[in-house]
């Protein structure tokens, strides 16, 4: 992306008039579209007052989106994006929602756990079917492995921190997924759901031939 | 075991001679049936030829059992041993050898690590009509929790030491057990297939009315 | 659980609606009764303002219940819940309560920690006659191995996160847990009541003839 | 690859016999090429005698392939295998080999590692033109980084344990790599070569509209 | 320092009183210069308010500094402190500060992370003219190895606490560096800026002949 | 006592000829007695044989000892060393040979993991009376806690390394022990007896007012 | 100590009403001496309104104290508590004020760490001459290795958690006692002064003939 | 150096015609002089009857050298090179060799551990007269801590992996040293005296007017 068409900004740590400083310093470089992530609603509405020109926020996903320029789509096929539990949507819904404005179809498949696994089976075209997966889970993390073993397409998978005890702030979830028997997986940073979007997002482009 | 009518000898790190001296005096204690774990083939051999009475070797399992009387057996019901991949098979023949030697009816499911999910659902009628499960993996370990959350039977996880890298020796598939987000899962300790199938005798006795 | 006839939600890191809104999606889908972990006594006033029907607090436990139908009743025998300090007590509580709920009778044996011995030694009885024990300590977790070597019954051993320092937020006490040189212990995650009671729950209906 | 045309065996562990059993069972099973991974010059000698049919080595990287159909060819484009020191040829390697065999064009540039980031911008072309990049390092692992931060396609980042002391054995370039400020890099498990491999190829597949 | 002609005290954890004593105390004992490192603004203004004498605040330092004499200049040469990311800054200028005060030319060169190369290489004549480098990185921490790969004089590399997940408050960066593969790299401790800055002086020094 | 009247050598990691040279030295320097730990059998034959004057050798301790001059003698009361297992043997006995050389009475109760606590019971007085007790274990290290709750002298606790899987070559017992809920305990590092038995011998001589 | 004639509260994380039942009882119970450790000045307060008698409060130790008789004096020697930091401080206090009120003559060497090791020169005269040393240190813990390289009495180290970065909270330090080259040092956990207090009043009562 | 006149080979993993190939390379380019690191004794005979040219052997630094042409003297002051104990002699030699290879006076100061810190006095001169210090330690690495607080210029500290339990191969040393209270102290990786050496060499030539 920074070597691409959108700038994203990393807000979480920064002050409210920090981030609108770097927004206002890009938007005068004239880049095309700029994302904030790990933004909080008072961010959203601290630069909606003061940022010239429209803002977006998704809530759930903590992203504003500052939108200037069209971005070049990638019409064939989807990606999607699994999820474990409920505490895992947030991460997931940043891969969504930055896959959404980078101009990807994107198919949700949230709440599909291994301790219910059949209501992953229930979904198995929407993930087969898609040119690349985004495989969100905390805990123990072994959705990625499952997921993998059902499919022949990449599988970026993102550990999230959700968990107590023995898992370490997502230690364990990101060591299941590095240690995956499943062929095709590959990992990002625990909560890392924009960098599983961005290289998701790359792939669904070559498979377009959008890269 | 130890406070019951078996004793266990941990042979690893032992030389023969020490294993035998320990299994004569145990004999002449009365000790009822004495079981060697962590049993190299040459140990047995050594053993064989050095104690009076019978002796067995179960070579997969590395156990050696000098068996003097009769077990009480747990006639209703079975205990389903499943492991993930082949290189796991000596951590779960461990288990299973314990568990017959303990007089219970074992079946088990090798090779269903969830990368290919199919062999494990072909199989579901023996997990799910067991009264406990020992479920063996290494890797990422997700076996345990894909299972446990198909049956209603508590799962005895085991991780194993096998795999490489950010495995850290059975780390990982630890990890994955503790975190299980299926319920019903206890765990033992990396590689203690012994550990495991002590509790799922216990279990085991406990639902044939015998302990 | 989950898999069962009881649904339960782990409270903690969810606000009040949210909670609310899955307790009254359950209820409408039919579920039987409703468990909340790691509930706040504001959560529960809230829950009972607006939930329809009863709901009852169990304080010390941080647990509510949406009790609609009753449970199927495991007679005999019972489980021993055993604790080391009184700073453990809301661990072992959580497991308590969750056990009589789902129908077991349960012996509590509190403040037994190995510190002060004797006074583990004077309920050993109870602790001998269970059908299935939990044992929850923090601090350096000695408490499961000097029961287990005590009982010929399965232990389900309980880390918590008590204590400072090298004791690393209860991996002290879960590595002790797992090392255990007595037979008959298997591990949950620290601070994890609830996972320990499933488990025991489990053991006790098979004792029961139930599962 | 196990769920598609290719087995793929883990050598290392494993004996000669076991090997050779494995092989044998999968080409009467019907499977069209067969790989074995981490394998010794003895290991390949030995099939060799005793398997029928033809059977390769790749000696750099510790492959031998039992080769029966050809494999659907990626025509378009390439993926380049990046490598940081000598150490790390190995992984490398086995990289490149598994990626020929299932049918791509690799382009290797190695020895380019961030101490001598000249002989990196010398080959920028080969690297900035793949469709993928396949990035090896260990000590440090800052190479994925700086490729990740040149180009504009994924990255798939593998984490050596070429080093020693604070080197941990590979977790220090696992880190590194986990944590890429740079965009589009994911991470696959210590010494991986083939698990990174395997997403190249489905990467590179995508974008020739073979998968 | 505390062994030369300033003393340093580390004011976080203190109270505002506390510090204030062990200022006082060094006046009174002669100390030519004091200074203050981790300082708020609310403590500045509190020193100010009831100190004799002049105080300096260096906001983005986050240092207060109570000068008395003049310090020895090193006039040849110059200290080059790179950093990394923005959040790093507070850390960069720590270091930047101290040089300052102690007597050093200081050129700062900040945002000059691994993800934007050609930010580096465009000052790499005020990095290559320096006596000695301070380098600042957290994330993956890769720009150290990467400066040092660039320069024959000594890098002094500073980890910083800026990440989440996989970084683990610095660890990472802190292994990157002490596993540089690159030449010339000694490393200090996490977030450590004010330690990198004596030992750039104590060189820049050496160089001018004043130690 | 290197400071004191008798010289230590590490002797593990050093050829015989670098032990010989050692020993030769001290010996001319005036030193009293030489003690080697972790002396191979192959060692001490090679120092008998090379060495001039008597050399003892205590095989279970792997020590070997120049003994030249008489030690000055605790008479009052006793050491108790106290293992748990076994394989803990040789980290016990090279605690109790070493207080023996340095002149205490050691009563030695091995044998007594927490798995069997009776044992440990029946020998509460030799324990009791001791003025200080050194207590050897590993797997999960219970015992230190255990002996510290039944006695109100201090302990001086040694972690050993035996174990396996989640033992971490001795952090279990090494946490446990530091983290013992009783008072009195106070821990050295994992297998050092000779580092508990100097500690031991210090308290021992101070009751004898000795020291 | 509980299994002594005092005992000790460990305040943190219960309220003042626990605090003030767990007083009451112990009171009625006839115990002599009840101390709290990691008392805030609000529950000293608290206690002295709703406690019946006298209650004495030691800010700078944290450490409240209901006397009630007077204990056995330890009139010979004393027990040096040596501290390296200000910030270590208040955990030496908890051992220095503990030790007080069990009877021992504490002698108080503050700040002297080995950053200016001349300090701890001049107070050598009080530091060997003591019975027993308490020796804490945050940082990197060098103090204790320090001390007991130049006394022959047996020093109990105490690692705090002072220190940021790779200190990792106290690891450093504690890692750097257990791995003490110096003889005669044994190790508390981190922060636990009372611990170290206790071990080291055990002591000087055996010195004094007192236990 | 790399970057410089001499190319330095790290030796241990390579075969030895590895080596002598890389060796053959290096004097082609025309390198000056070529340096290999743990060398063993066979690998030096090896390249002597190989390699054209003269080749030097450094046995307890494991260093082989064949010089080609002269290198710049540093010949104002020297560096001196510290180590504690004798098994830290290998890395120190490492150090002081290297350092004498690029041409800087070295004065080793060896076996002045802090257990027996007189020697380490009575050698005072010879470090605070360096221009700079390498400090080599293992087991708790405590010695760079007491020369840095004894001296002003700076300290290059190198932990080793010298120890065992609770060392973990060099982490307790690395984490002292990174910890260090005293000012003026930068780390390397552990065992890695080479490093230590090349930035003392470039902190030297700065002193020389030579960089
Ligand atoms: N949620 C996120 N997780 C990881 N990296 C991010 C995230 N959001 C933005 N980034 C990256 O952080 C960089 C911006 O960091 P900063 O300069 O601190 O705002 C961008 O180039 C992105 O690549
Ligand atoms: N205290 C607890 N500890 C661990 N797991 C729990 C706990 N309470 C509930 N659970 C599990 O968490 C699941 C619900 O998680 P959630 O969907 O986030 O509410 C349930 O199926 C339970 O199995
Ligand atoms: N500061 C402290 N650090 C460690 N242990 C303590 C401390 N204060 C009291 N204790 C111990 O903790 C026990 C009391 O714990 P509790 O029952 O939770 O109050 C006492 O028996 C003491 O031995
Ligand atoms: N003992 C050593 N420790 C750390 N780095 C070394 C050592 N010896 C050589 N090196 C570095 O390793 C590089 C050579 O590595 P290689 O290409 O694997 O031979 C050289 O440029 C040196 O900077
Ligand atoms: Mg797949
Ligand atoms: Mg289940
Ligand atoms: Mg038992
Ligand atoms: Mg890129
Ligand atoms: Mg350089
Ligand atoms: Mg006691
Ligand atoms: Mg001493
Ligand atoms: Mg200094």
């Amino acid at each position: 992306i920074r070597q691409g068409m959108s700038e994203v900004v990393f807000c979480e740590g920064k002050t409210e008039q920090q981030v609108l400083k770097i927004f206002e310093r890009m938007i005068e470089k004239g880049e095309v579209n700029i994302i904030g992530t790990r933004a909080s609603k008072e961010l959203y509405e601290y630069l909606k007052e003061n940022l010239k020109g429209d803002i977006d926020y998704y809530e759930a996903a903590r992203i504003v989106c500052a939108k200037r320029v069209e971005v070049k789509k990638n019409p064939k096929g989807h990606v999607a994006v699994v999820s474990a539990g409920t505490a895992d949507l947030k991460v997931a819904e940043e891969a969504a929602i930055i896959l959404e404005i980078l101009g990807n179809n994107v198919k949700r498949v949230y709440d599909v756990g291994v301790a219910g696994i059949h209501r992953l089976f229930s979904h198995l075209d929407e993930i087969q079917s898609a040119n690349v997966i985004v495989a969100v889970a905390g805990m123990e993390g072994a959705l990625a492995s499952v997921v993998a073993g059902l499919v022949s397409k990449p599988v970026i998978a993102v550990p999230t921190s959700v968990g107590y005890g023995a898992n370490f702030k997502g230690l364990s979830a990101l060591l299941t997924m590095l240690n995956s028997c499943a062929n095709g997986v590959a990992v990002v940073n625990i909560d890392n759901g924009f960098g599983a979007a961005v290289v998701a997002h790359m792939i669904n482009s070559l498979a377009n031939g959008n890269l």
